[in-house]
Parts: structure tokens; sequence; C-alpha cells
């Protein structure tokens, strides 16, 4: 056996945690408090949802981006930036480019000669090709989608495998047989769901506990200022109950956050891309006009803390209880970085703070009561 | 063994079928068209969800009004009323004017002599008591409970007992099993949920699977004009799938359909009662006199119709895929009966009746899309 | 303890068998071919399918005759005759003659004072009222109306309670979970299906298997010359693989076969009755005369072996291999006398014989081929 | 990776549904309504059973044809041609032509290079070679002729393998754990049954249920204007209850409904083939003689309609509820092309001219009466 080599984490930013000792900022292996820190409310490194599963709790993910909007160098430069700051988990799906995100991935991963198990692969399976056989959640898909997907990345084994949406004519007891098949034959370590309801999921787990099949361990959703209902109600249960935690994405509801769109959609992003126009039209809306009032109160906010808009964005998505990881869309050096940068602020989402986010959004859903009346 | 009688239904109004028999509206023994009428779109009697229970599509609620509202004598009254015009669904709770609803029903069954399989009776446990222990799911008060209840209905078994709220404080196992317990005691025939939200009935589903325990029939929800997503969206997905039916409450959304409050809320209304303060600020809000606006609109359609508001608000519960059963919460004979005759339009919900209260309500809930994209 | 007094059942005719030894001729304690006479091809007492019960080949039927067709006097009458002559089984159904049936056979049985444990009572849900609950499969009907079989029968349980027909309404699971809990409960021993078909009766098994519940034990099955292939090919496959057994009715085709109707319908006859204008519609049809023409032809051959048309039914029935017993109705003394005589002539079933008889009616169904071509 | 090809559809007759978008008329990826035409009741890809397996609505079969009757160049034309025009299924078995159906069909699609998931193999098990243990289905026979097929078509699994009839000598129970061991070796996707009762195909998911293993999918039957009972009867409940879906073969009845046989059996028709003479038989009884004077009729109602007495056939069986494909047997292209016209004439199986043909057929099978009586 060749001899294991230690990660040389390179720290950029100095950790935010108390507990005294060096550490890169992401990857705390010495860190005496599980690699959480500050009362266990935030953390850096942690558990997927109950799994054993240890993720950074940012993951870079590759939708629009790779193989698509962004060269390969810079596919490549945003990795290798990525790696060396600590976050192990790089997202793709077969969707994603039509396979070339895939492709790029995989070839990044394969230069850089990365040991395999020091990161963490997850892709998407669904929409695989234009025959009727080639999309949904058949186990004929999820195993030849699988396949594919592997092929292109040229890797053995993904860490997790997700249902990239529920497919309701597909068998859910068929969709957690082909899952656990896949798990079996060596080809994912985990599987997870996508844009599942709360119901469909817990389905699943009831078939998989029916039929002594594998249970998923995380779903993906959409989280932000916006659209906090899933996360912050539901998965919880979810997590409470059978353990599945939460991967979120569009922290920054597609730039929206930024800024970006306070004066009108530009030429050059991603609303006015071929394919996107429901988010030109989103943010056009009047819906979307209130939206952009409330991102400038959050931009002061974030002037006062000290961080940019999309950092404070970010954090706040980390301070959420039952989220695992914050998977990151950039398409540059800069931006990743800066997204990183959201962890030096994690201190600071004091419980003040967080009322007052709450306050200036107006849209804290209800958690569920647990009075007796 | 006593003479069998045959029920002698009164008929008020004649039946909506096309089968050209003369019958009953409610029990329609001879129908030739299974007892469903306008080619199986409508019933008058059916399988409460996919268990074998048949019950009538108007049930009688006795919320508010047994042993509190009402005097006994009106409440056999209504009773006698009901159970002749072939509803044969008759709804308690353990807490409804803290057991007198229970004791008013169970005189008024012993006193009328009906044969015990002739009518259908379900009560609802979790509020039993002051004491800590008498409150909650626990094993211990869904036992207690029932048997409180079975006391005071002065009967041997319930047909369905309810969980009348989720209790995130005890354990799914520990709900299953004290259900399945009463049931495989005698103590009653089936056992269902109210408000529960479809990922606890699917849970409850889960573990009823896993342990071999007896999984729920039915759930007890609110459902009217304004109030649709649970019972149009996540109940009729339950049925497809674990078989579960509902039994809807409040058709008349507490008075508010009748036009009652329409120019404020009257003394004597049930919102101004005590206790009920929550339905006057209801009635009072903005989001209320929108709604009584549309109100106004209902009654020129059921003008047109040639039918009362009530009995177009309840005919159009019924017309919902997945409502097997509408209760009922009348304080007099002449309500009673209006609410009765709304089987007599149910032939007009036509698709076309149907989207224009939709265009009217502007509330419709999307339906789960099948799309594959 | 009261001594157990031995049963001594009177011998009218001799025992068919070559055992040597003096015995009843139906029930045959001290026979050492453990009930079963010549090479095992034929018997007199035998196991219920594969199940412990031990029936007398020939029970009494109480359809039409009990309660309705005949005085109580006949009635017991009847009842002596046959328990006298080993019949120890003895079949009712809730339906007949409206629960009068019943009632008739509960009297006689506590009159004559047998001890309970010498004989077998089976009896039938599926139509107990009018009322919408009180028919079907549904659990809250299986209780009920078998609670109201056992106060009609002034019994504590019966042997075997069947299910009348199958319910397509009520789940399976449902149906099985209540015959199992009636058998928890001590209501019945065990419980089969009537009419139902192959594959229902494996759904049974199935649902029964995966979820730890009773599954039945014998299947009752119209059968005589004209009425083959259920019980000929079907049912001998259910009887290997899960151990059901047949228990058949009407071997006399109601009548058609003792040549009661070769000159047309009598006044007198069940075919002039109200209610089975069928039946004399079938006596009258062009099919009906092709079978009366061979019924002439079975006459012949009955007088060939002297014995009675009837005999040479009932005895041909007996001679199926996967027929447990046969269910006789008869309303006069002479006429149940006359069947059980058939028993004297199961030796004469000899395989010249039965392939005579197949050749004679044409309709022997094709067994299920068992080559590998 | 090798580049992902559009499937490039040849559309030869224009869709038959009113989606108003030009699509190829089997795989229709841009229909808005769900793939599904004419009100749903009719469709062109849909899943088999309710398995996730998408499979179009016409399939290829290579019985008595491919490796026998017809040159490899015939075949791989018939492929190309059913290929190019949306068909996704084609049907082999181990037995046809004595593996060289298998062998063609293998070598057509290696030199395709279409890519696998684009279409869905199917091989039957039963009759493997000529010693005692390649024949049946035993455990080892299943694996055994399974890899048999795998080498012959030069894949490494096929997407479902049917057990080509029922084998009474092996346990159900080590049938279904040969099937669930081919597919978690990844040899097989999904497993069938082809010619087995309805009972037995209960039986086979009972023994999964109990046991944990893998039900079958889908049915294979004989289905056409002489032999509907099955398919009409027994599958639709197999589907409802247990998601079996039906695969039929012989639409045509081996020829006989193109009218090729109404003036006698000409010398080169299947019919006057060696092995065949069984249908000769058939065509030349009183029976096929009378079936013959029907096919006259269906003829002039094919002209009518303005369609071909096979096309007219085959659009028949696809009415059908239960149905989820139909297997072609072709022997040259214009048979095939001719074949694939059902398609345009699906909106004509109007109710009124199902009626019609139901009445000229005069065999129409009785459902299962939902009667309570």
């Amino acid at each position: 056996m060749e001899e294991e080599r230690t990660h040389e984490a390179h720290t950029i930013f100095s950790c935010a945690c108390s507990c005294g000792q060096k550490c890169s900022f992401l990857l705390l292996p010495a860190c005496p408090s599980k690699f959480s820190c500050l009362d266990n409310q935030m953390w850096h490194v942690g558990n997927l949802g109950k799994s054993g599963l240890r993720v950074s709790c940012l993951g870079l993910g590759t939708w629009v981006t790779f193989g698509s909007q962004i060269s390969d160098e810079m596919a490549e430069n945003l990795m290798a930036i990525a790696y060396e700051n600590g976050v192990n988990l790089f997202d793709t799906a077969e969707v994603y480019a039509s396979g070339r995100a895939e492709i790029t991935l995989g070839n990044i991963i394969k230069k850089k000669g990365w040991r395999r198990s020091s990161f963490v692969i997850t892709t998407k399976i669904y929409w695989g090709g234009q025959a009727e056989t080639e999309r949904g959640l058949s186990r004929k898909h999820i195993i030849e989608g699988l396949r594919g997907s592997l092929s292109r990345l040229q890797l053995d084994y993904v860490d997790i495998v997700f249902a990239n949406r529920n497919d309701v004519n597909s068998p859910m007891e068929e969709i957690v047989r082909a899952m656990t098949f896949v798990i079996n034959q060596g080809m994912a370590m985990y599987w997870g769901t996508s844009r599942w309801s709360a119901m469909e999921i817990m389905e699943a787990y009831s078939v998989a506990r029916q039929f002594n099949l594998i249970p998923p361990v995380c779903e993906q959703a959409e989280y932000h200022y916006f659209q906090r209902d899933k996360v912050e109600v539901q998965l919880p249960e979810l997590y409470h109950k059978i353990g599945v935690g939460a991967m979120t994405w569009s922290p920054l509801a597609c730039g929206l956050i930024t800024g970006k769109y306070s004066d009108g959609v530009p030429e050059c992003s991603r609303a006015a891309m071929k394919g996107y126009q429901w988010l030109k039209e989103r943010v056009n809306s009047e819906e979307g006009r209130r939206q952009l009032a409330k991102i400038k109160e959050l931009h002061l906010l974030a002037d006062r803390l000290g961080c940019t808009a999309a950092q404070l964005a970010i954090a706040w998505c980390l301070r959420s209880e039952g989220v695992s990881s914050v998977l990151l869309g950039v398409s540059t050096a800069d931006q990743l970085l800066e997204n990183l940068g959201a962890l030096r602020i994690l201190s600071q989402m004091t419980p003040q703070t967080i009322t007052e986010i709450d306050a200036l959004l107006g849209n804290k859903p209800h958690s569920k009561k647990e009075l007796r009346a």
C-alpha cells in the first residue's frame, strides 16, 4: 500500500472558532469540538445528515458553469482553490451541459491526482438523453444513467447519487431497489433525493424499511432568503425522524441577492441567458421588485457586519439547523474566494442578527408547534 | 333474536341519479348503478378511502352543538332526521363539550334502538382531561381516553377512533401500536388521523408496515372554499399511494359562507361566542373581507342554480375526488334539511360550474405536475 | 369433567371398506387405513384440505330448506338422521332465510344437547341486512355479521366462517385481518372462502403470509356434472400449493340431475319457486335440454350400478381428488337417506366407470399439463 | 465518451394526437400531453405495467422470422425501419431458431451502434437445449440459460428476462430467487412471465413479498380477436392489484386475421410450414371456418375506416386497457410499415367502433361484476 499523504490545507482565513488550536478553516482534524465551533451552532466540516459521511459546509456546484459558461481552465482553477481551502464536496449531474460538466469535472480530478478518498463527488440522475428510456427513475435509467456518469467522470464510483427529481411514473419500490442496487454494486456510496417533497422522502424511507433496502441520506433543496419553508420546517423534521440531511443550492437566488439585478437585468448576466427567461420574468415581477427592495436593506446590514451581501446570504444559510452543506455556483476565482469568506462571519450570525434579518424579510415560516394547547 | 326491521328511509328529495328507480336519496339499495349516480362521478354512499367501510357522503358532526349549544331534544331531533334520510355517519370527540357531546350522542343511540350495525360512530382522542397524562397520544391516553369515550357513549366499540391531532412528543411507533391495540381489543374497527400533515400520515403508514401494525384508513381535514390545498393536492396522493380517505369538516367555514357575517358579526352567532375571538378576528381581517366579497358572488351563482349558498358549498366539497364524506355542523332542523338538500344539486356540479367557481375563488391549487419535461 | 360418551352411530348401510372391522359407515374411528378405504382413493371422514380439521365427506346444508322450505320439525329430523349416520358437518349462512336458517339450526343443536366438540358448524358472511354497512366484507361487517350469526346460532363460536363471496370493494388486507381477528377472539376456529376465484384465494394467502395473518383453509364451490372446471383443475392446484380444501355444493345441480325436470318444471319443484326463475330458464334453455339428455343416460348407468341417479352424482363428486366434503341439500328424510347411500357405491367409482361418465358428459376439463415438451 | 447522437426519427405517418406539434409518431419528446394522445385513452410510448420502464406501444418480435424464415439482411432492414420509427422494444427467446434469433439480433445491434440505453431487449428462458438440465425453470437453467442468451446477444444485460412458460416441477421460491439473482447480478433489469395463469403470477408475487424478493413486472400473453379472456379480464385485475403489465403477441392470430387463409392454406404460408400442422388444422376446423367468416366482416369494417385488416386488428389490441405493448411478427418491410400504420387509426377506435367489433365477434368476455346484489 502506498503511504497515505497528509492533506496540507492552505489556510487563507483564520478560523472563527474559539477552540484555540491552529487549523485550516474548513477541515479541522484536530478541533476538539468535533469540527463544530461556537457552541455547536456553526460548523465547518460535519456529518451529512445523520450519515457518517463528512462533508465541508461549503461545496462547489457545477450547474450552468462547468462545460458551458466557463472554460475548462477556469473550472480547474476554481476546483483547485476550493480543494486547497478545504472544500471536499463537488456536485454535478448527468444533465448539466448535456454531460460535459461531468466530463470537465472528471478530467480535472484525473489531472490533479488528488486522493480519491480525500473528496466527495455527487451526481444526479433523471434527464440522460433524448430516448424515452433515457429519462426518469426507471431501474433501467438509474443504472444506465449512473454508468454513463461514471464513464464521463472517469471514476469507479460517486459518493452520492441523487434522484434529480421524483418520477411519479416510476413506483417507489423500483426507485429504492435500483438505488440499493447501484450501492451494492459499488457504483455509489450513498443515495439521496433532489427536489422531492417531504412526503415522497418519507415514502422512500418507508419502502426501504419495508423491503430492507437502503434509505436516502440527503435531500438537495433550493434555499435562500426567499425560499425558506422546506429547509426550515420540513427538512428538520425529516432530519430528526429519519436522519436525512440537507444540501442546499442557490444561496444567492441565482444572483438576485448580490444586487446584480437591482437596476434591471444586465446583458451579460445569467438572467439574460437563453433558457433563463423565467429568471428574467421573476426579476421583473412585482414580487421580484419587493424582493429587490429587501436586498438593498440586506446590503446595508452586510456593510455594517463588514462583509459582502453574498457572504451574509451564505452565512445565513449555514446558520440553519438542518443544513449540512451549501453548494456554491461561481464562475470566477474572485467570486469563489468571496463566497468562501462567508465562513469568517459565521460567528456574527448571532440570535440578534438572525432576528433582525427575519424582521427584514418578513417571511419566517412557522415551525411546527409542539404545544399541547 | 329480535325481528330484523327494514330501514324505512323517508324520502324528502328525489334522487339525482338517472337510474329511474324510486329510491331514498342517500341509501339506494335498489339503485342499479352501484349506488353511485351521475356516471360514477358523484355518489351517495361509498367506501371510506380504500377501506371496506361504507359511509354516507354526508355525516353529522357534533362539534360545538351536542351537549353545549343545542338542547338534547334538538340533538335527538337532528339525529333522527339525519338517520331517516340515510346519513349513517355520526362524528364526535372526547373533547367536545368536555365529554358531554359523547354522552348526548350515546343517550340518543340507546333511546332510538337503531341496529348497531346500521350506522358508523367515530370519535377523536387527544384532549381528555386536565392531568398531564390525560392529553396527547401516549399509549396510556389513547387506551384510557377511548375507554372513557366508550363509557360515555355506552357502546362496546366505535367504528373509527381518530387521533385528534398529531403529538410530536409521542413516538410514532407508540401511537400506531396503541391504535393497533385498541382495534385488536375490539374497542374500534379502524383508526384514522385528524389534522395530520401528509408526511406524518406517511410516517404512520411506514411504521405500520415496518412493525406489521394496522395503518390508518382516513384523515379528517378542514375543507371549504378558502382551505383547499391539503384536501385537493396532498390527500389525493395519499389516497392513491396508501388508500387513506378524506372525511372533511367545516364545509361552510364556520358559517362564513352562508353570508351570516356579511354585515359584521351578529350578537348571537358563533363568532360572537366566548372562545371564538379568532373567528371574529378572521371575519374582520382584510383577507376576511376579500372572502366575503367572493361569497356574495357565490350567492348569485347559487341563485342561478336554484339552491342556497350552503347547498352549493357542500356540493362543491363533495365534487372533490378524494372526499369520502363531508361532516355537517348544524343547530336546527331547518339547517340540516337545507344542508342535506345539497345532494339535489350534485348533478349540477358540471365541469363548467366547477371552472366558474375556480375562476371566482382564484385559489385553485396546482396539482402535482407529471411532466417529464 | 363429565365422562366422554362414545358416539353411537346408527349403522344403516354396511361399510364399503375392506378393512374388515365393524364400523359405522361414516365415522370410522378404528379403521386402520386412517378412515380412508380402498387404496386411499375414497374416504369417509378426512381432513379438510391440509388443515387438521376432520370432516365427514358428506355434510348437511341448510340453503333454501331450514327456516323456509321445511318445517322446524323436519329440520330437526334431518339433523338427527345425519348426525346419527356420522355426518359431522352442518353448513349455513347469515343470509339464508334472512337469518332464520341459523336460528333453526341453533335451536336444534341446543335441544339435542350434542357435545359441541363432536360436530362442525360453518356459516357464511356477506349479506347481513339492508343497511349499506351490513353487507360486504368490511371489517365492520365481518365482525358484526359473525356476532349476529353466533347470537342466532346460540353458539360461542363456529368452526369455519366463510366469506360468502369476494368483495372487490374491500381491500384483501382488511378482509384477512378481520378474519384473523375473529379467530383470535375465539369466534371461529378457521376461515374459508366461498365462490372466490383461484387468484383471489392466492391473493388472500399472499396477504396472510406478508402480514403474518391466518390464511384460509377451504373454498366452498359449486360442483356437479355440468360445473367441473374450478373444482377439478384450479382447486387441486391450490390444495397442493397452499393446502386449501374444497367443500362443494349443489351435487345434484339444484335437482336437475335427479330427473325431476326431465319432463318440464313441475309446480312443486324448486325451479317453480319465487326467485328461482333463473333455474326454470336454465332448465328450458337449449343447453339445459342437452344436459337433460345426458342425465337420461346417467340414469341408465345408475340402474346398471344398482343405485339411484342422485347417489351416482354424489359418489362421482366424492371421487374427485380435491374434494374434502360434499354438502347435501335435502327436504325430506327419504332424500337424505338416499343421498347418504352414495357412500355404498364409492367402491364402484372405478377408473372404468369414471372414464365412461367422462365420455358421456364430454366436458372433462384439461388438467394442467406437466410436460416439459 | 462517444458523442451523444440525437435520435433522428423518420416520420412516416403524421401523429394521431391533437397536440399540433410536429413529432415522429412513436417517440414524441415534445408532445405536451405526456406522450399520450387522444384524451389519454391511447398512447404511443408508455410505462410497462406500473413499472418505470418506458416501452413503445408496438414492439418487434423475432419468433419464426429471425435466424430462420428471413435472411439476416431482411432482419437488419426490419430492425432499422422499426427503430427509426420509434419502436424501442425488441423481443426474442433462447428457443427461437435454436438460439439463432438471438445471434442475429445481437449482430444487428452491434453493427448499428445504437446507444444501449435507447432501446429495450427482452428474451425468454425455458427451452435451452437437449439435456434435461437445459430446460425448465430450475435455478441452474435460469442462470445458465440467461448467460447463454447474453453471450449470443453480445450484451451485458437484457432489459427483461421472461420465464417462457411456468414449470410446475420447479418450486416458485426457486424461480423467484433465481430471477432476483440474475437481476442483482446485473444480467437483467426486470423479470416477467410468459403464458402463466393469473394464479401463478399471483403466487410469484406472494413468494416475492414473503421472502423479500423481486416480483415480476409483466406477462407476455397471446391476444387477438379470438383469444380475449386472459388479457381483458384477468390481466387488468393483476395490473390493478400488483402492477403487472401485459405485452401481447400474435395480434393477427398467426396471419389468420389478414385473410391469408380465407381460401385455404397457401403453399408458402406459415400454416404450410413444417411444425405448423396445428395451425393448418385450426384453419380448417369448424371453429376456424366460423372465425374466417367474421374476418371477412372485419375486412369490410377496415375498408370503411380506410385501413387494412391487419391495422384494424393491431389498433384493436392497443385499445385494451391493460395492454402496454403489442409485439409484431413480420417478414417483410411492407408488412412492418403496414403494421406500424395501425397507430394512424388509434383515434378511430371509438366506443362505437369497439361496440361494433364486439357485436361482430360475439365473444366479449364478462368482466368481473362489482355488484353487491
